[in-house]
């Protein structure tokens, strides 16, 4: 896909990868509305194949693809959701996929895309060996190189999520989303815009990694440098084809700190015996923050994953 | 209700707690069905108000009590999840209610009852205490004691969470619950005996309190002493009602050691992202234990709670 997805072809890539997904349920809690004075709708992704939202992105790019492509697989460069993602979408598919990760991530990510049969190429921790090692396995190998979000293919996947949100619950007066490189929140802006132009879309980004914000209100790319902060999944920087469906589409990008990200997780385990990672509760933190704006307003968040080392909470 | 809920009754009771309780969602995962070799179906109650499918029951039998009755509240011993779905059902009614509790209990147990508008009357934590508690209790206020299990209105209550699960996947082969006191259990056999008469009923129960194992099998029941397990749920004995029910209906209980549980629970927490207690993980322990028996077959288990304590969990 060379352009910003349409609603044809979002509905399409629906279509394509609806016998592999998850469609994922809505679920409310009464509780939480008491807390926020809201009236919130929780799409869980975290429910989702791989336990991320990703796995609709992957599949819809695997799916897209020239079968021609297929017999030399696909790759990618990722120690987070969309390896795994990636990895068990190739699988389900029936061909290879190759991981560049660096040696140092944490134990259960590499189980994970070995558990999907991935095949994974351990590179040093920065981003250029990454790069450059990505670079010469796309050689080696003839794959296909699928980009986590900056990738037209997976943003009309990632749309799908949203589109299930508008078709069950009509009326939102916002839908929050998770902001890192963009895939999951310009999908979401694209089908909004489509389905429900009357809900506006906002990204929630951890203080600590403030790159998205900064990004729209500067009308340039910033990279994310140092990012700090217990979201894994937002550490990453926009790219130029989500930055410029944002910049379209977006309402606005709330910023939280990762205090209220860890309360608010919390709350959403607690309360919905649901099991969320930090990056997801990012968008109930936004709310938490933001009481005065939201109050009385029907609103959908997505719980974008649930992807938690159970030895390592943060409370 | 003086008599075991007819069809007609568990019918009326669902209707009639309709509108106070979740519709809980049944979830199915791919992993855990190729873990077990069997194709599984989880009901989630762990997401039922209170966190636990004892609001069903607490509800119904309130809401079947004469409103004469109501002026003077509602009453129990229960230092669990009766206790706050028993004190949240009154005051969604408008009515009080008083909770018998041993002054030991965990603080949260506590918190829980009287921020769903409970009044505590604290007690030894003895058996003998708490009973005679209540007494005195049910004799100064005029409360109404509800039972936890051995009444008939929370029977039939119960009894409407496997009246949704047949409703939903027809073609069960098992359908396998925890057992406690036998209120859900004895429920779910006489839904499944009106329902889908060929599904068979399993209960599901730990090694260290298998007291309703040994009374099926002796005919007579057996009180609970010394219960050692982590299912703070299931440490209690079978009562008349419920254990006359289990003699006619039941098929069998299966016993599982407490680590095939913590590993049971830990599988579902990681694979599926939802958040169940001990108690519920039982029900998948007796299938892991038992892969043979199940293997290939249609099964459906009750996640019957989700309220464990986050800073003292068991891996």
């Amino acid at each position: 896909m060379l352009h910003e997805p349409t609603h044809k072809e979002i509905l399409q890539s629906a279509k394509n990868i609806s016998k592999y997904i998850h469609h994922t349920p809505i679920l409310t809690s009464q509780s939480i509305n008491k807390i926020t004075g809201a009236q919130l709708f929780f799409k869980c992704e975290n429910m989702q194949k791989v336990g991320a939202f990703k796995f609709r992105g992957a599949s819809n790019a695997i799916l897209s693809l020239d079968k021609s492509f297929w017999i030399n697989g696909v790759a990618t460069h990722s120690s987070g959701n969309h390896a795994a993602a990636l990895a068990l979408s190739a699988k389900m598919n029936g061909i290879k996929s190759f991981i560049v990760m660096p040696k140092n991530a944490p134990v259960q990510k590499k189980n994970a895309v070995e558990e999907y049969g991935g095949k994974i190429i351990f590179c040093k921790p920065t981003l250029e060996a990454r790069e450059s090692t990505l670079e010469k396995v796309v050689e080696e190998t003839g794959a296909t190189f699928i980009h986590p979000y900056n990738n037209y293919t997976v943003i009309a996947g990632q749309a799908t999520c949203a589109m299930e949100i508008f078709n069950e619950v009509p009326k939102l007066d916002f839908l929050i989303a998770p902001v890192g490189g963009g895939g999951l929140l310009s999908g979401t802006c694209l089908s909004a815009k489509y389905i429900s132009p009357s809900t506006k879309v906002i990204g929630a980004e951890p203080e600590g990694a403030d790159d998205a914000y900064r990004s729209l209100r500067d009308g340039k790319i910033y990279p994310s440098v140092e990012p700090n902060t217990i979201c894994d999944g937002l550490r990453t920087a926009l790219g130029i084809k989500t930055f410029s469906i944002l910049q379209k589409y977006l309402s606005e990008v709330i910023t939280v700190s990762d205090d209220t990200v860890v309360k608010s997780m919390r709350v959403i385990w607690e309360r919905m015996k649901i099991i969320v990672e930090p990056s997801a509760a990012v968008t109930l933190a936004a709310i938490v923050e933001n009481k005065n704006k939201f109050a009385g307003k029907k609103i959908a968040l997505i719980l974008s994953g649930g992807n938690v080392d159970l030895q390592n909470l943060p409370f």
